[in-house]
């Protein structure tokens, strides 16, 4: 096992302000090929088309909850809890630091279109041969497979799953702080201070001091805002609608024999489907970008014209519909298809809700995905009980989720056979 | 001419907090390819490899600089001051915010290698067949025209240009104060507010109230220290050189007949040459990733190996010389070739004083790039001197622009060969 | 009537930057002597015995909130909105300027024990012979009596009282953004420049926006927050506590025949309840400090104690009563008296939702305060509805206003008899 | 000896975000009667006239002094740096928070005109019958004579005194930072992290990693600024003058025999140079603010006239010099005779120069107070060097201490008899 390193080295950060870095074996990974390819994939997606200031990316914000966590345990650490078991500092840093690095490209986009799992590539990162591989087996031989399981929530000490994943995690707390410095906005500032001050570690769990009751529900109204004014925004919606299509189309047009200009390997590994890990490392947001670059010069008309919607930012525009019945879609989907439109490709509906994003709700249906643990309060006379049990705010949010439906379109078109329009559509588009 | 529009835009910016825009020429500025692409151009090339949260692109430099000047013409305006040639406000806010369009990817490597110059591609954009050039001609048909002047600095009202291109440029004061806070630090803050307030329009010229002195020592200082702090960073030299011999290799291997498996036309027309507007237009940061990625996998070892230390930063190393004679150098050099290292790649001398970046110094030598107006201060019997004649700070600063010579090298040949160097190398490369 | 400045001054504010000077008669009113007196009176009383940075003045705040007015007035005029009433505006800043000049030192408390009113100073300093009836008098001989109608929110134009006096009033901005920075939290930090920005005159209201929904709920949930982690510390209760017992004694010596050995004019009108508006000019917080650290040497050994309490934060400590049913402060009282404590002044029940802080509530019961004017949103077919109509957020905060009881007492009387004691009240003061 | 608390305590602190306190003792002196007492003393004393937000009292500096120290301990502990006295810790603590607690009520002022010395009036706080004195005595007998030698520098270990007392202090960084939030001014921001983490403890000194100059010479700078800028203000100047006015002339009068209406104890002290430490601590700034506002009743005009001025703000003017020279000043002097004022209060010269202030000066001369250790950079081959030697920056601004001449005065008189003066003065007074 290695040792710490002579001389702790630091990351200049404008979250955090420093990062500090003790262990070789962070030192390492954080230097491997791998982990270096997180520069080329940005943290928010498409938002820096809405919020230009968000260009940062995965590499930064993985460094942060890498941060978040040290601090978390080096505070365990100085305060001697004995329900902290010291021994698990490394793996927990390690998942920590690692926990993103199977993100692809635009990554919620492309795994929604290809039906990929950024947590599935992330453990074959780690397990199969690569330098991170390399870095972690230095450690000891099963050490790859123990951080894999903390990234998977199967490893058999809950506490060190629950700092990288749950309701009030390493990873969220970094997210919230640092998409809200780079978009500018001050919704998602919370005392992240305060809040490591009063977590515990608490019969295999981590829990919050009861005192640090109204921290928490600052922290739980930002990630709130965050979701509402940020992450759903409706234009960053549209630019995640024409990255699918895009996606949809190079795909149909693949498997359907069209011949591309110019198509790299891991492309071409994307789109039918048989992906390994060397060829998935090489997908980047630049090779994305310089594909619908290329693309832009396709034959074919939609995947052009989807290509330069994106990297031109020409969005689809949207409108709001209260009922969305089907009636009404068809009538529009008619609408389309008779002045030249593709519905298929030219309309999509959307509702917020659908998102893979996760407001705080204790009370999931059958089928969802597995909830994350919550938020628990120890109070004075060292009883448990869950945060939104006490707190008016938190049960007060905990039903909010639902947004408006959104139907996205181009508007070129409709705008120039506006004369083809019935009244009412027009009306709906505001083509008056 | 375009009117006003109906209603405000606004950018959320973190530096700014909003961007306004009121123009419909402005807004139809910013939605030009031409002016999007500055989002896939980084504002500080490689800084991001030093400096993680470096990672913010030209688009919003722009939009800043475009901001200030709005701010400063608008303070003007509010003022009703004589000395203000009102007309000139839309040809000065169309210069701010199309100031940097002609900046290719990591474009201070870029111009080094290929000794194009960012100033004349801006101008081309502007004059040729280009979406800008259309929104530009809908305000006059010799509006482009103006704005180019305005860019070369030869448009017949000095006070425009200043605006946008002296020693306390809008552009400037916007990079100082983006890069400080992207990249974390504190250095580059300084009080914008009481600047822009204490700037007058005087007899052609900007100048500045003599009570705002203060103000702009300490702007200056902000300065100084970001250019050695922040863009002089020794490990930001490193992957500079290591980018310039990516490109010098590259037109090598292209001129020598190497046949490369993928060449896009953008890259080709750049290596040899040839490059027309169009083709300039499609370089950009994504691309130039994207051939490196690819690059790795080309038969030359030499180009391989600075494509993968490039992507996967595996920099050079650098060491100090205090004297780098001629004699010391040839012994490196020899050193290195006898070990198999290619010195014409593996060794570069850097000494920061040759950048192209413009520390305060008003009394340039002959031969030396052409100096940018100097800082007027105005007192109260409205006599003008420049500031260094009244500010010990500003002074003592103005000679201050010599670094140290550093060495930089590949590290990895050096400690296998170790045991054939001689020992005064040996020492100065500390490899024992 | 006046004129504007022939050269517009700055205030230096950590708030808002700076603050802007444009007019004569606001940069007179500032020099008044009525005014300067807000720097000898603090904006939190008695809080920065808990959060020690909270140590800013009254002169602050009411630049501050003529700051946010002038600054809704400024982009009213700008955008030209034909339901601002432009003749307003220098009756609107005067207003917002003078809004709190009655406050006496400690206001809250004082008022509580006094049965006074600032609201009532505040029309007495603007009409009766002060300086700033003086100046105000300059702009034209009705014009104090305008100033006193807004801020007794009998102006004939709601518009302009709204302004200072309404749920989201340039008084709440630049207060809650003010606490926040002066304790140091975060919980009070909202986006300003956006709110402002969404405001519009709109049929004798001021309206908000629609699209500016969110920024309105964050404002609503800061304070929200402030008012509980700030306003309502236990600590500063405490402090209040102990501060309205001090001047309850000294009125009831000094009723009673005591004979003080320093009791100024000021303070004696106070007491007495005679003050003219010259005497009530004299009462600051440095008299009333002054005048506690005299009376720590008076005979009175429960006066003596409770000033010695307040000056040197001897505070009473607090325990949380569920159910503070009658018998159970009947046994209190008694085991108090039994010990030589004074129940009358040893033990106080306190109840944050008695104070006179106002979180938003639209249903006040029958009795209540006079409600301030709500928040209503314009939508983009001019429709205005009630905030909390379209809120789930500021639903869910609207009922939301009870505290917990607490019962504030002397701890070390006690602790000293603790013996004496029976084990529940001793289980339930925690003397084991 | 105490042990630790068995909670750590914190407080809120706006520059430090948390201030945390782990050692019974601490804990304890800042509960003590002497400590609170410095609520009532403001950081900058009459500043608060120039910079309304300067309204910070000496309390919650020297809270922040104390962290700052406790935060290099931690750091040197955290280290195991062998050069680190780690059983100095308790007594570096104490005299962090302590060093500032014989500070009377506008210290500097008061000061010169009573030549008394707040240092000397600590030891007698640490030493004499104090509350602090027996806090400092549980821990040994010997405790309060080894904090008060930290504090006359004379203290057998170095290191300790250089922690509180040298170029580069925990006291400096605190105000510095502290001054600059409250004021709203960035001038006084540093990277206060980066300088903790390159102090080292060497050879019984603290010296700075050479890696962390920049940081050093930014807090060089930031320093350097906020003397001009926030200091040495010229209207922060004018209410020295006037407070040190007040105070010559109630001693002038008390020594004449003149009787006041009202003469507390301490006061009287303080003039008939009789004052013991119980007397002392009574002197906080509501006494001398009340004092005032009942001295503006008394019968000696000048007093009155005085006393108004400084509690309602109606400061000297002051106009800049070049040349002071004895003629000038005695026809200046004559003729503020011949129009009725008093030149032995009316006019005064200033000179910033003269404040006991310290900017970095490396060389002083002669009978000038001794200098504080200067800062030493270490560098990598363990070479200690001082800082001028390396740093241009720092040399530039060694030098840069003097002010221009100013004359204050009071501008009424002199205007009400303009047509008595001649056209010289007229001219330098502005009078036309």
């Amino acid at each position: 096992m290695k040792e710490l390193l002579t001389e702790e080295k630091v990351f200049k950060d404008p979250v955090h302000n420093y990062i500090y870095v003790q262990d070789q074996t962070i030192w390492d990974l954080i230097n491997t090929k791998e982990f270096q390819r997180l520069r080329r994939i940005r943290q928010l997606g498409t938002s820096y088309l809405t919020f230009h200031g968000a260009e940062h990316s995965r590499f930064s914000h993985s460094l942060g909850v890498y941060e978040i966590t040290r601090k978390i345990i080096s505070q365990f650490e100085r305060h001697g809890y004995p329900d902290w078991p010291a021994e698990e500092r490394l793996v927990s840093l390690c998942s920590a630091l690692l926990h993103d690095v199977g993100h692809g490209p635009f990554s919620h986009s492309l795994e929604e279109v290809f039906d990929t799992d950024h947590e599935v590539w992330t453990c074959k990162i780690l397990l199969e041969d690569t330098e991170i591989n390399r870095v972690l087996r230095e450690v000891s031989d099963d050490f790859p497979e123990k951080v894999a399981a903390v990234i998977q929530k199967t490893y058999p000490k809950p506490i060190v799953v629950s700092l990288i994943s749950s309701q009030m995690d390493a990873d969220r707390m970094d997210y919230l702080l640092r998409d809200a410095y780079f978009t500018g906005v001050n919704y998602g500032t919370f005392d992240l201070e305060r809040i490591l001050r009063v977590l515990r570690p608490y019969k295999g769990k981590i829990v919050v001091k009861e005192s640090g009751m109204h921290a928490v529900e600052h922290y739980l109204m930002s990630r709130y805002q965050m979701y509402w004014q940020i992450y759903f925004h409706p234009v960053t919606r549209s630019s995640e609608i024409i990255l699918r299509q895009i996606f949809r189309r190079a795909q149909e047009l693949y498997v359907g024999g069209y011949t591309f200009d110019w198509m790299p390997n891991s492309l071409k590994g994307l789109l039918q489907g048989t992906l390994n890990v060397q060829d998935y490392l090489k997908l980047d947001e630049a090779l994305v970008q310089t594909a619908f670059m290329q693309w832009i010069e396709e034959h074919d008309p939609l995947l052009s014209d989807l290509c330069d919607r994106f990297l031109n930012r020409r969005l689809y525009k949207y409108i709001t519909i209260d009922n969305p019945d089907e009636t009404l879609l068809n009538e529009i989907s008619d609408c389309f298809s008779s002045i030249g439109m593709n519905p298929d490709y030219h309309m999509e509906i959307d509702f917020p809700f659908d998102l893979p994003y996760d407001v705080y709700r204790p009370d999931k249906k059958e089928g969802e995905k597995k909830e994350k643990a919550p938020i628990l309060l120890l109070d004075h006379a060292d009883e448990i009980s869950e945060i939104s049990a006490k707190s008016d705010i938190v049960r007060s949010i905990t039903g909010l989720h639902q947004g408006q439906y959104h139907l996205y379109y181009p508007e070129e078109p409709l705008r120039q056979s506006a004369q083809l329009i019935n009244g009412q559509l027009k009306k709906l588009f505001k083509l008056d």
